[in-house]
């Protein structure tokens, strides 16, 4: 195996102060950071102090970034620029850190004459090598002269200064769509200078998509490994420093964020075959799933057909089975979301969870009853536990003997685990690195009260469903987060809404509104079309199959239920259908607020 | 003076269900509504109860849009087409609206074919026509063949239907640069409808542009008067409606989304002279500033400088003076932000009132004694109330008599408004439109807590700064919205900080790292450097001139002072200098919070 590289984060990835954001990233196992310089600006602690820090923290600090519109300039302002250099390598001895980054100018002086270019760099490279420095010279990708790496390499080859070489961003590169592969042709120790980040493909000018929407590798469209498999192979072996630059990162905790991005990193290392993890074991369906709530959602599930076949041994928890469906309903301790645990059967929860935990995923504590079964349980980013279950889980409850008739429910069909604003984009990441779960391309659609994004994560019979809001929402809306629910599969949808409404379900009205539209859309059979309005069922189909499924109302404060049959090969959840069910809930639940003061 | 043309609203400018659109709209004084469909569709309602409901609040409902992917398809697809349509048009006969939105083709089933167009689109005229409805072809920015509206135009023609005609929509022609003069020749009774919209110019694709960032007239910058001007010079005599996609407006409360909205159109209908309103008379500068906290703030100006030179003659309220600057502080009730007013002289303080209301800016309610002076008093869109005064409202104070020698500062230079996350576009609107205040062009910028935009509103000696989170803060960030602050100004800011630290001002100050920066991105004097270094100003210069400053501690929970020298003719407000202000706040005020569960 190649040597495991060192691991940086630029300060810029982070909120907070510059304390903050040294803290966070020691906490969460860098090696080093990039120092930002408008970090440093406004810190009250000298270049000294944070080096110290630093120091005391573990960290190295990799680079000093970013010195800008150096290059190619008239005389006058090449003057300038180095005094500016001067000042900054007094700044970069007095941090200990030998190595600044210069983009590629974008500056109106700027000629474009790289053999100007090539001499001013070689003359700032002569002022760091006078004091141990070095410069790393990156073509941004809205350059005014430079802006694609080879052209960069160019202009580093032609300077032919020891103190100058490139360094590479995977953004200003694989956003443009230039070929990384001709990385592999600079040398080693002419890549001064790696910095990594990932990006959803956005249509728009590349500046405002670098600005605001980078993401951490894994997290959007990039092929981050093959962009790195190039430049380790050219021989670089300076740190994995990701840059990051993404408004809703910019303003949450960065000690989550930090962790998260370390996890990045890691699953990177993994895909390059330079870390060596536990393998993510097979998942062969959902244990159960845990609702935190009142004694409601019991009443719902037996409205359901469900039977209460057990009482946990030490808590007051409830086990409740139909078919393969099992529920657990925890009327008692704190949750951070309605739905408190999703448990996955594993065929190795120990590996699973040594897996986890190398990935960051923090291992939670657990007291354990004398009688109880051993579960593994991992903290997903938004607080919910994921339970690593074998075969013995159920040994912690005691049987009742209670059975039920049962409506229809064969099994679980997925959980919605509705996302808080700050943690959407980590959460597929945490649940395709840690679990080996397959992340669906983000749907964006309109709700009630504002645009939503949802993407499931899914192997196999295993599907958790991700939503969260696109504009972290404020006082206006209902709930600062959407409800989530348990979604149960059945094999006759129809027959199954009967039979529970029947058995006096609280399952949610559908409007009239709704089946004219269906019907006007789709030219279903009149008698389908019927069933499904008299019995509330709502409809969607893709060129696989067809999607049938009813909810419940809510069950508890953030938590509902829904029952979903699948014919033919449909793999999606209904999420075109999603605002009519928001509807209905809103309908049923709210009074409509006074206006309220803003803050 | 022509017309006054009828104002409409659609439903997706709106957040919450269609019951809560439809009663925000009326509130507003909207005519009508554009009817999306999707709000139809989830909504409980029937389209008869949302006919009598739009009834009872005296609504039309003047399009029922959008129908999509229609026109120039195979024949099984025209037939499907037009199976969609009868269902549509039973729902409005229904509803009781006679004209239906047809967007020209995204589908990859549509043929660049206009003559096959023009037949296929006659057909369903021909269907409109029977039930006495009709048809209103667009063409979207983004249509598959048909892009532009004088090609929706040349169909129309070419269909040659009395129930056939266009309908125009300022984004889908003015973002794309079409030039709009040509509308004047089409007839005005081929007009069908009238949609718009502003927006930013954002360097973005077309779709995610209009889906996304569209603005209501005059927050942008489009030229919606000269727009719709053509428009209303072709003899379009049906409704200027508003169709406005907009992820913040999606989610804010409706009621305040449409009061604001419904004064871009009255704002829009005065520029184009068929609305007559008062004008808005001059304003001479900033009368005064309220500050609502605790009595710190009345210490701190103290130590500016500042003697307190009256009491309110009822209420828990003192005058503040030092030159021309002058604060009220008020240490009862309760108030939105930090700064609780802005007091404006005015030539006409009565006409200012008489504008604000026909503006459906609230006037406020206001207690007055028998001896106190009668302010007009208006509410921004925040809550700050805005007082319009003339030069009697310094009776409501009794004098003290006091006496201050003064520290330098001759006046107020700006009030520094800091806006709720929901409110940012609409203040600028509010303060253009009502008191005839010029926006700035928006600066966006990174802080320690993440993205702000600034922008500022001013006319002669009136200065307002508004700024904004670009990401509405969570629980991490110190304070959902930054403080607010009053700048005084000065004509010797070094002189004045030393004044006033020495005699006991709580100043910020500014860490070494600053003047590091300064001094080695600017060549300023050693002997000037040292002096802004040692007194802990600030410094910005722009082409026109040069910018000191300083600021104090918080002197309140939210509410902190500045002041500022600016000398030759710059017009800035140190912007880039705040992430150092934020930083050093943050460094006085916070511990870091401990991690929290999201929300």
């Amino acid at each position: 195996m190649p040597p495991e590289p060192r691991t940086a984060i630029a300060t810029v990835c982070l909120s907070g102060t510059l304390e903050d954001k040294l803290a966070a990233a020691a906490a969460a196992g860098f090696d080093g950071v990039e120092l930002f310089e408008n970090d440093l600006v406004v810190s009250p602690s000298s270049p000294a102090e944070i080096r110290r820090r630093c120091a005391d923290l573990g960290l190295s600090i990799d680079l000093y970034q970013p010195f800008r519109d150096f290059e190619a300039v008239p005389p006058d302002v090449h003057a300038a620029n180095l005094r500016r250099a001067r000042h900054k390598f007094d700044v970069m001895a007095e941090l200990g850190t030998d190595t600044v980054l210069v983009c590629s100018s974008v500056s109106p002086d700027a000629i474009d004459d790289d053999e100007l270019a090539a001499e001013q760099l070689r003359a700032m490279a002569d002022l760091a090598q006078q004091r141990g420095m070095r410069v790393a010279y990156e073509a941004l990708a809205w350059g005014r002269h430079v802006s694609g790496y080879e052209h960069a390499w160019r202009i580093v080859r032609r300077a032919a200064h020891p103190a100058l070489g490139v360094c590479l961003d995977s953004f200003h590169i694989l956003s443009k769509g230039h070929d990384p592969a001709p990385i592999r042709a600079i040398p080693g120790d002419k890549i001064f200078f790696l910095q990594l980040a990932d990006a959803p493909k956005l249509p728009m000018d590349v500046l405002p998509w670098s600005r605001h929407h980078r993401l951490f590798p894994g997290q959007g469209e990039f092929d981050l490994t093959a962009f790195t498999g190039h430049v380790l192979a050219a021989g670089y072996r300076g740190p994995l420093s990701l840059e990051v630059f993404n408004d809703v990162f910019r303003q949450a905790d960065p000690r989550l964020a930090a962790r998260d991005a370390m996890r990045s990193l890691l699953a990177l290392k993994e895909s390059l075959g330079v870390l060596d993890l536990p393998a993510a074991p097979a998942l062969t369906g959902h244990a159960f799933a845990e609702v935190v709530t009142d004694p409601g959602a019991g009443r719902v599930l037996a409205s359901l057909g469900f039977a209460r076949t057990g009482l946990h041994r030490t808590k007051p928890v409830e086990l409740w089975e139909q078919g393969e469906a099992r529920v657990v309903v925890n009327e008692g301790g704190a949750a951070h979301g309605a739905v408190g645990a999703v448990a996955l059967a594993s065929t190795d929860p120990a590996r699973s969870a040594r897996r986890a935990e190398a990935l960051c995923a923090p291992v939670l504590p657990r007291a354990r009853g004398p009688r109880e079964a051993d579960l593994a349980s991992v903290a997903a980013p938004d607080g919910t536990q994921v339970f690593l279950c074998g075969d013995d889980w159920r040994d912690d409850f005691v049987p009742t003997g209670e059975t039920a008739g049962g409506a229809g429910i064969v099994g679980i069909d997925h959980v919605a685990l509705t996302q808080p604003f700050d943690h959407f984009e980590e959460a597929a990441l945490f649940y395709r690195s840690v679990f080996g779960l397959t992340p669906s391309p983000v749907t964006e659609f309109a709700a009630p009260f504002g645009l939503l994004r949802s993407r499931a994560v899914a192997a196999g019979e295993v599907r958790l469903t991700l939503e969260a809001a696109v504009v972290r929402r404020g006082e206006w809306a209902p709930a600062v987060r959407e409800p989530q629910h348990v979604a149960f599969a059945c094999t006759d949808a129809l027959a199954a809404a009967a039979a529970m409404r029947a058995a006096g379900a609280p399952l949610l009205d559908i409007p009239g509104n709704y089946y004219d539209d269906l019907e006007a859309r789709l030219d279903l059979p009149p008698s389908r079309l019927a069933a499904l309005r008299e019995r509330s069922v709502l409809y969607d189909r893709d060129a696989e199959g067809e999607f049938l499924h009813f909810y419940t109302a809510l069950a508890g404060a953030r938590v509902f239920f829904e029952v979903v049959q699948r014919i033919g090969g449909y793999r999606g959840f209904g999420v075109a259908n999603a605002p009519v069910r928001m509807a209905a809930h809103r309908a049923r639940r709210h009074a409509v607020p006074p206006v309220k003061t803003p803050a």
